[in-house]
């Protein structure tokens, strides 16, 4: 085997290779906890054990791949795309059971940037005389568990803004219409943007005008594809440099069942008028409905919300009647919402913008062009020079159908 | 040598391939003659021969590559871009100077669609008794040659218009500034579009109020670069296919000389009311400056143009004072206008577009927002309904420094 940077080996790489598309495979269930897979190989260089963690509360990734490796973990090489955990939690902690199940080695993608783990595995493998190295496509790992990181670290969501725009930059006629502007294609990629958020945000005008169900209409089969790896990243450079690695011999199927169905995540409202009412088609989706509206509305309401719905109470900004948004996105930080997908209006976006709440924009554009009375795609101050207009960055650009998707980093 | 498809060998591929490069060459130049490259290769295999034109009225490739190939032209194979023409224009018949060199076998990228040859270089050479293969690299031929192709068979310009934009899809400030939306990679890139065309169409509402030179500054190195042929076909998947070939041991210099300036092409500014003044920075440039203007404006006018200017008089609309433009367009084609470039304002792209007179649109597309008040892309009617939208087709999709390249393929 040669050696290849670091210290890690070609089979090193295309084991962790193989745990970056195991721990993909959690995607749009493990919120709030993050995306990890395992993988353990003896050392004749066999695979041993495969898992991934597929939801909170239940079993971590490690503990999966340690059952299907059974006595032949003892001496073996852990491969996982972030550190084993080293606290109780629902769940043991993964560090005790590689100690205990005999592993000789584990390679650890990146550091748990969790405060209760923070090196802490690390440290505890060690000290059971493991060798340990750390950094194997760290960037990947980092990828798939974007949101988890940024609340980890600063205790809010990671914010996703998706718009929909004709090539000048409209997202409706003068009156009002939109349907559609983009491809069936466009459409379908945003349900895979929906099913990987903890909640999904929207304005009351968007709800009261479109009745929409906000859910996640996505078939289960989509995120078994080899391509899944490939979106869950949404990095092509990232993603080339793992298929770049010597493929494993592998069954297709894995030990652990797939989960029977997507999660729909909760819908967050920004109701500044506490004026979404129960007839609303939203209410048919059988998860957590979040109406962020000011205290002040508080007195004036007369009935009852469903049983799946609940006002989420935020302080007014200071110059207006409208919710403090910095408030709201830190409510839902505490709310363990890792990942926020939010499909708003030009108003809302913009408000999100001024306040520098959102981490990047999804932007798919169409081929087409609805001219200058058509509503522009964000909402924001009349500027007077040049240098007030925003630079950011386009981090990704990918065609979907007859359409681009443009990926724009706000840098902060 | 494998045969691959339609009977052309590896070698056929390389040699056209190089042939390709060498048209590309004079992709500056020619206009308003075709941009053709010539590759003469003798029968064991040896390149004897190469040439490309470069400026109307000057030799052809055909003669450029049989003179550097000499006596071992008889028995040898020429491989041209375009069919060699069969008539006297400036110069005589190409098919007759590689009949009298002797050349065996000549493989032709794609029939020319003029007229006065049209298949009769072709018939000439198979008379000769000479072997014609045609159709090898035929696609890239024509994207070398879209302004030619377009002018030979319908009598009018390839029309491209170049926008800027953010990626909100505005164009300037409310209080019209707009200096720079895109990047400086992006600016000089548009040399490069300016470069290729035989005239540059704007307003007059746009040299009125930035006072531009529009002229071309690009130097001469820039494209004799490996990536001028790549630029030059404007389409990736094309490219690929060339570059696919076995490259030929050749060296890098060209007997034939490369031009020593890129031709500054002809300014034509729609010109409604004769306001264009000669103190204008538009004169400064030596190249021709066409003011294209309403017959009615002609009484009015009490000073000439500097020697370099003429107006062109067009008819007014049916509804309107303003200048006809499908009649400018097709005065443009009389006046061998291949290739027209278009920096205009969105009321100009507008009125073209609604004529239906747009073959593609280049919209450099920056990472930036500069909101609802900000001018927008292009003027367009208001629409009521979402199927009056156009759709279009994004055609090439390049990263040009920090901004987005989008070409726009206008579907007629």
């Amino acid at each position: 085997m040669t050696e290849v940077g670091r210290d890690f080996t070609q089979f090193d790489k295309s084991c962790m290779a193989e745990a970056l598309r195991l721990a993909a495979m959690g995607l749009f269930t493990t919120s709030p906890n993050p995306n990890v897979g395992c993988v353990i190989a003896s050392a004749n260089g066999a695979v041993v054990g495969r898992g991934y963690h597929a939801k909170a509360g239940t079993e971590h990734a490690e503990v999966h791949a340690l059952r299907e490796a059974g006595e032949q973990a003892a001496g073996a090489t852990a491969y996982v795309t972030l550190e084993p955990c080293s606290h109780f939690g629902r769940t043991p902690p993964c560090a005790d059971a590689l100690i205990e199940a005999g592993i000789a080695r584990v390679v650890v993608a990146m550091q748990d940037p969790y405060h209760k783990v923070a090196g802490r595995g690390i440290e505890k493998l060690r000290a059971a005389g493991i060798e340990v190295a750390v950094g194997l496509f760290a960037a990947q790992a980092a990828a798939l568990n974007k949101g988890f990181i940024c609340r980890a670290t600063t205790g809010r969501p990671y914010v996703r803004v998706k718009l929909a725009q004709s090539l000048d930059g409209r997202t409706a006629l003068s009156n009002g219409q939109s349907k559609w502007i983009t491809s069936t294609e466009a459409r379908h990629d945003v349900q895979f943007g929906r099913a990987q958020c903890s909640a999904l945000l929207t304005g009351a005008g968007t709800v009261m005008a479109d009745d929409p169900l906000l859910n996640v209409r996505l078939a289960l089969d989509e995120y078994q594809s080899q391509a899944h790896l490939r979106r869950a990243l949404a990095n092509e450079a990232l993603y080339q440099e793992v298929a770049a690695t010597e493929p494993l011999s592998l069954p297709s199927t894995l030990a652990q069942t797939a989960l029977s169905e997507v999660r729909q995540p909760a819908r967050v409202v920004v109701d500044n008028r506490c004026e979404i009412h129960d007839l609303l088609q939203l209410w048919q989706v059988d998860a957590p409905i979040w109406l962020a509206s000011p205290h002040h509305c508080e007195d004036g309401l007369n009935s009852e919300l469903p049983a799946h719905g609940e006002y989420l109470w935020v302080e007014t900004g200071a110059d207006d009647s409208r919710i403090d948004l910095p408030q709201l996105i830190e409510l839902l930080g505490q709310r363990d919402v890792n990942d926020l997908w939010v499909e708003a209006g030009a108003s809302l976006a913009g408000a999100l913008l001024s306040h520098d709440l959102i981490d990047e924009l999804i932007v798919y554009t169409a081929p087409r062009l609805m001219g200058p009375d058509a509503t522009g795609l964000i909402d924001m101050p009349m500027l007077s020079a040049m240098d007030q207009v925003p630079q950011f960055e386009f981090s990704e650009v990918e065609r979907v159908g007859t359409d681009l998707k443009l990926t724009v980093r706000i840098t902060r």
